[in-house]
């Protein structure tokens, strides 16, 4: 341990080494529920490439497990602590590097907060549409290494549909050059592609070239109370088979509702069992939101109202981002599922989650990335009951069981991280299995990066 | 040999068994010049996927080469056979299983020529975009092999995209499935996105879920002439700068707008050194237009033509559809590059590739996916001519020399095959190549999925 320490302490400023053990254990977790985490030997907060090169050689001689952290707002513990490991905090690499708006790219260190980028980005009309809930403070690196999602995917797809080009620290402290600068390429195979979601586990992402969008009109948003969840969800399927490109479609539960209810008197009435949430960022949204209207009226919603300003959209959505704080105040405990389901199966989805938490009598409540099928149960229960807990991860478990049983996938952005390597298993299968540990292995033959995440 | 024969022969019906010699030959190359290729063993044509797998299996038992080939359609003899190798034509897989569009996703054989499903995804009222000029006869598991590109792709992207899972038989003849019918999914590495554009040295695709897209539009065109190469591409940069997303954006330099005059009449004045093409498929086309017209105008376009009607806009396609039958038709023999910048260099990438013909004392014509950076440079030669084709092959290399120098890439969207091995070496340097290397020995041990391609 103390060899571990001299030798990184002879490489790095004292201000990016923690050792102080009570200093370091605060970084053991990220924000996911139901995930061991062990006790890590050092922190260390590079702040330059050759600083983190320095790190992974000091791994690889020592055989070290290192876990790589950018803000610690994962919902997998992808970023939780083994015992005796180094963690690498990248949040001190902090640099948007170039903006440039004629090649629509952004060059940014893994440490940049998501909502920095963004607003650099607008200074130059640009937007960078990936946009995870906790946007405002997760970094660049962090939705790279878990392949973020967010509201607007269902327009603007996902982080990996973003990112170009990585410069990568390697196992044994070599560098990596993956990708492009440039809208095209296809040199070779996608490695680019392959780093995207890999959660630390097959090198440390130093920096990255980012596409970057023109930014879009304001949105305009409606509302639509449902009777059912299964009529809201034939909404949805209806809005996307009628050819609509919204920029944001939402559903949230009654149950997510009745929260929303309790925490800011939203005075939605309790009758509604599922809101519906649609917006749109084109040349001409009302025309759009009339047209979903109808569709919405002709599934059966009780009431519909399309705003008329932007600033009427945004109280909208309030109801929408008080959804997880709402279902976080009904119980000690939350932990939130991220099953993405065909969209014509989301509304068998939401009934079957529904028919979990009635089984096992416990509050869950689902909003929904409806437009992409994504939908995020939330399980909440007493975690110091130990049944109460018992019965969560069981419906948490039963709600992924499901997901497959519909075609579809245990995680649609969340990643898998700790909490779902035994479902990542079921998911592949043996074959793909693996081959997914083979490309991990001739990454990082000495299984020192983020060892014990994903399989 | 006969063994071979004889085996393959015992797993799959006789018309999906070519052993005549001079039949089997007729299989050996694809559409690049400069390439060698070799005299197949066999060809076979298989049905199913058991069909498929019994061929993987024989090879694998054999340790004979399997070069995988679609319509080959290629550019860069990536399905050219080697000799003794069997041939393994999926063009008799070609039914399109399921289209939703609910989903808006198609589930289709690799088979499956490009416009065949473009136009049946036309009649749910959608489109697969990507667009390459061969799309008429192309097939989709050549598209996804080769992460073929188009016109499109400067508003709707590259096959890449497109592409949410895979069946694939392996060398050895198991079967892998990858990625997903979800619109989003995080669940392990990128293994979908690894295949495309892997050129068969993975595994054999056998089936592809592809996403589709909302039908767009009938497109507006506009077509502005311009007294230089630089300031048609200012043009480019003004139009992107401004953060406009037109469907279709293209150049075509003076060599290309003459080749076309030959051919076609044209009419377009001898003084145009570059013609820029411009499409939207918007709400507002016209309006788009107007905006576009006015940068042209600015950037110092000589003459702005802005079609009114979707008539008019095809006729002004039609220019750049005969660029390359054009410049064909100037010489016995041409080569086609795929040299793709960032947009910001790409006044500097068409003033250097004519450098390049000049010192030469060559034809080159240039036709540009502009808006993505993606020249198509075509050197026009007399392949009887040692010299003249010595010299073709140098202009080629030192087109892929400057691309680099500029910060792109050796190929936007024609991929590597045997055409660009070196400069792929070159582009992506020793350490990404040895994980390219990794990658493939994982997944092909044994060497047989068509060796001698890519590295």
């Amino acid at each position: 341990m103390d060899e571990l320490l001299e030798r990184l302490r002879s490489g790095l400023p004292d201000e990016a080494l923690i050792s102080d053990p009570d200093v370091a254990r605060s970084y053991d977790r990220d924000m996911a529920g139901f995930c061991e985490a062990g006790t890590p030997a050092a922190v260390v907060l590079p702040r330059t490439v050759d600083q983190v090169r320095h790190v992974m050689r000091t791994a690889t001689a020592l055989r070290v497990p290192v876990v790589p952290q950018g803000a610690r707002t994962g919902l997998s513990g992808a970023a939780n602590a083994s015992d005796g490991c180094i963690v690498l905090s990248l949040t001190a690499m902090n640099r948007i590097l170039e903006i440039d708006p004629v090649d629509r790219i952004a060059v940014v260190e893994p440490g940049v907060v998501n909502a920095d980028l963004s607003r650099a980005a607008q200074q130059y009309g640009l937007t960078y549409p990936p946009d995870p809930s906790s946007w405002e403070t997760c970094t660049i690196g962090g939705n790279i290494g878990t392949a973020s999602g967010g509201l607007c995917c269902v327009k603007y797809g996902v982080t990996a549909e973003y990112v170009l080009g990585l410069t990568v620290v390697l196992a044994d402290g070599r560098l990596l050059r993956t990708g492009r600068r440039t809208a095209k390429g296809v040199a070779g195979y996608d490695l680019t592609r392959l780093f995207v979601g890999s959660e630390g586990s097959l090198g440390i992402i130093v920096e990255a070239v980012l596409a970057l969008k023109p930014k879009p009109p304001a949105p305009l948003v409606l509302a639509a109370e449902f009777p059912s969840a299964a009529s809201a969800c034939a909404a949805v399927c209806a809005v996307m088979e009628q050819g609509h490109t919204p920029s944001l479609l939402e559903i949230m539960d009654r149950t997510t509702l009745r929260a929303v209810n309790r925490l800011g008197s939203m005075g939605l009435p309790e009758s509604t069992q599922a809101l519906l949430l649609c917006a749109f960022d084109t040349p001409d949204p009302s025309a759009d939101l009339a047209a979903v209207a109808a569709l919405c009226e002709a599934a059966g919603a009780t009431e519909v109202v399309p705003a008329d300003t932007p600033a009427e959209s945004e109280l909208l959505l309030q109801a929408r981002r008080m959804s997880l704080p709402a279902l976080e105040a009904l119980a000690p405990a939350t932990m939130i599922d991220d099953v993405c389901v065909p969209r014509s199966r989301l509304g068998d989805m939401l009934d079957g989650t529904a028919a979990i938490a009635e089984r096992h009598g416990l509050t869950i409540g689902v909003c929904a990335h409806a437009g992409d099928g994504n939908t995020h149960p939330v399980v909440c229960f007493d975690h110091r009951d130990a049944d109460e807990s018992r019965r969560a991860r069981a419906s948490f478990d039963e709600i992924m069981a499901l997901g497959l049983e519909l075609g579809g996938t245990i995680t649609g952005e969340h990643g898998v991280g700790v909490l779902k390597k035994e479902w990542l298993a079921t998911e592949l299968g043996p074959v793909a299995l693996e081959f997914q540990r083979g490309i991990r292995e001739t990454f990082d033959p000495l299984g020192i990066l983020n060892p014990g995440k994903l399989f």
